[in-house]
């Protein structure tokens, strides 16, 4: 099955190295919140509501593989293990709020995992395509093509005038949420991060830590997305995004280029450290695994580190030191402490192998 | 020359990793107070009499060689570069004090660098004896051997009641300061060392950092020593700092067990960040090189690394990073930021030659 294939690996479609802007750029994401029509959305549904809305989708599902190339799985979540949700999770194919047991709540993904649906999250779907590096555009052609697949299939809660009807009033509109994770270690080092946040939110645009809303800003990695849909065009909202995550990249590059001409010695302590601590510590916090896992990214996107990516590979190390992925690899439950021995573990077998 | 022999390595006789207890108790020192009858003390000197005694010091020397084995050097101090009186100094083989351009401050060596006498510094002669390990009672017999050569040849200021006369009041009587210098991580991290200086305090002994007075304690590393001499016998002063020396070994050894047995994850991990940190930094400040020095130690001791001292002499390290001893083997006059870089280097090379 797909699924358990899926779960049994940390590997994702956006966690290959590749892309345009890479190694500024490790994500790309477009999401779009669609309901159905006549039915309560999630906040207010009832169970039957909710199994509605799972065997509409499902059939919808059955007829778009009949019929399409697009190979989706339908699955229900609650027939998954806790841990199994969590990883999916820490892959960021699902959000925190689809891990509970809820049994009307559903995933629909391809084997290539870029596509995900969501299925009574917020809303009745949330049509996700994840891609590596920045390809908003490509990832908005796909989410558009699937969307297209299900909207002449079921029925969306649509207004002629406001467009999209979703649970949240902040996603009326497109119901469009595009979005980048990018890696700005030299932004912030430079404190020059704030500055640039600031300047986004006035354009309309979001920027959150790695795992979303709330959380600080771990590893140097911020994401980046449209605040507004309503009264926008897709391809507006698409191209400000593109546009900013362009400049940024930019602005990070020139202020890698000036650290390491101006504290070269400064730059290549803090990456050696992080190389050492990561090879030989016994202990290591998730927090600390994404802040050293930061320093080795930017010591080899500057040349101070011969590390090939095959051997360490970045992104999917940052989703393999997540509680859930780390149980699945050592096969055990494990209390906050074991997981701070898995960590650092895994590490040095992965540093000791390179030699 | 011998002291071009002596200034060019960093090695000294108490940095040989041997004699009882060298676990623990790096180092053993014996220094005895003695001013010559009818010449001012040092602090009211002047330079006639500086020349005068320097001159009284130097035939006793030359008949001592003529007629002994010792083997003892006669040297101005003032002939030497600064950087050479500063890298004695670290070997601690002369003081703070006695590194400035006085024409008159003087030291007689022998080749081994176990005995060193300080001439005009507080007093007229500082006889020191430092041996690895505990062997203060070896350090002690050596010392009276040279001082009987000495008294025998030179006029020593004696008082029949108060026994020898020194500079500083807390010397009067014997003139003797007994130290060990010892490594006692265990009981910092227990947080049980204050307790046990105070005791030691109660005892008439002081403890001090690893660079004299007024210095925090850097790398875990405490010099005890006697406080006063008046009033006893010097083989009741040896005694009374041997024991305690024993006591606290043991309490440190009994510690260090508990500690890998109630902690093994954490010592593990203080121990490897040290030894990745070291490997890998390219910057390093002498106070984080005797931190991570001292964890070596402990990982060292404890079975945790497999490092022989062959090949990472500890206590020569401890030597070879301070400022002196830096320039020396670089070559060159280093300013702050290169010495903290130069450190760096020096481990990187030494830890990668171990492969």
């Amino acid at each position: 099955m797909v699924i358990r294939k899926i779960v049994s690996s940390p590997a994702t479609s956006w966690t290959k190295d590749e892309g345009p802007f890479h190694h500024i750029v490790i994500s790309s994401r477009v999401r779009l919140a669609r309901n159905l029509e006549k039915l309560p959305m999630p906040p207010f549904q009832s169970e039957a509501a909710g199994q509605t809305v799972m065997e509409q989708v499902k059939t919808a599902v059955e007829e778009i593989n009949a019929q399409e190339k697009e190979g989706l799985s339908f699955n229900r979540l609650n027939e998954l293990s806790s841990m199994d949700r969590q990883i999916l999770m820490e892959k960021h194919l699902i959000s925190a709020e689809q891990t509970d047991e809820n049994p009307n709540k559903g995933l629909v993904i391809n084997e290539e995992e870029s596509i995900s649906i969501m299925i009574n999250e917020e809303d009745h779907l949330r049509i996700q395509v994840l891609l590596p590096g920045l390809q908003l555009e490509e990832a908005w052609e796909h989410a558009e093509r699937v969307d297209n697949l299900f909207e002449s299939r079921l029925e969306y809660a649509f207004h002629s005038e406001k467009g999209y009807l979703t649970s949240c009033p902040t996603n009326v509109g497109t119901g469009l949420r595009a979005s980048v994770m990018v890696h700005l270690p030299a932004l912030v080092m430079t404190n020059q991060a704030n500055r640039v946040f600031s300047t986004l939110n006035q354009l309309g645009l979001a920027v959150r830590g790695l795992y979303g809303e709330g959380t600080e800003a771990t590893g140097h990695l911020f994401q980046i997305s449209n605040q507004i849909t309503l009264g926008y065009q897709e391809t507006e909202i698409m191209q400000n995004l593109i546009t900013v995550t362009r400049q940024i990249t930019e602005s990070e590059e020139e202020t890698r280029k000036v650290l390491l001409k101006e504290a070269p010695r400064q730059i290549a302590d803090r990456v050696g450290r992080a190389y050492g601590i990561l090879q030989y510590a016994a202990i290591l916090s998730s927090q600390e695994a994404l802040k050293y896992l930061s320093d080795i990214r930017l010591g080899i996107d500057l040349g101070l580190l011969n590390i090939k990516i095959e051997d360490f590979p970045l992104n999917e190390l940052m989703v393999m030191t997540q509680p859930g992925n780390l149980q699945r690899r050592t096969g055990k439950v494990l209390g906050a402490i074991e997981r701070d021995a898995a960590r650092a573990g895994l590490f040095k077998e992965i540093l000791e192998k390179r030699g």
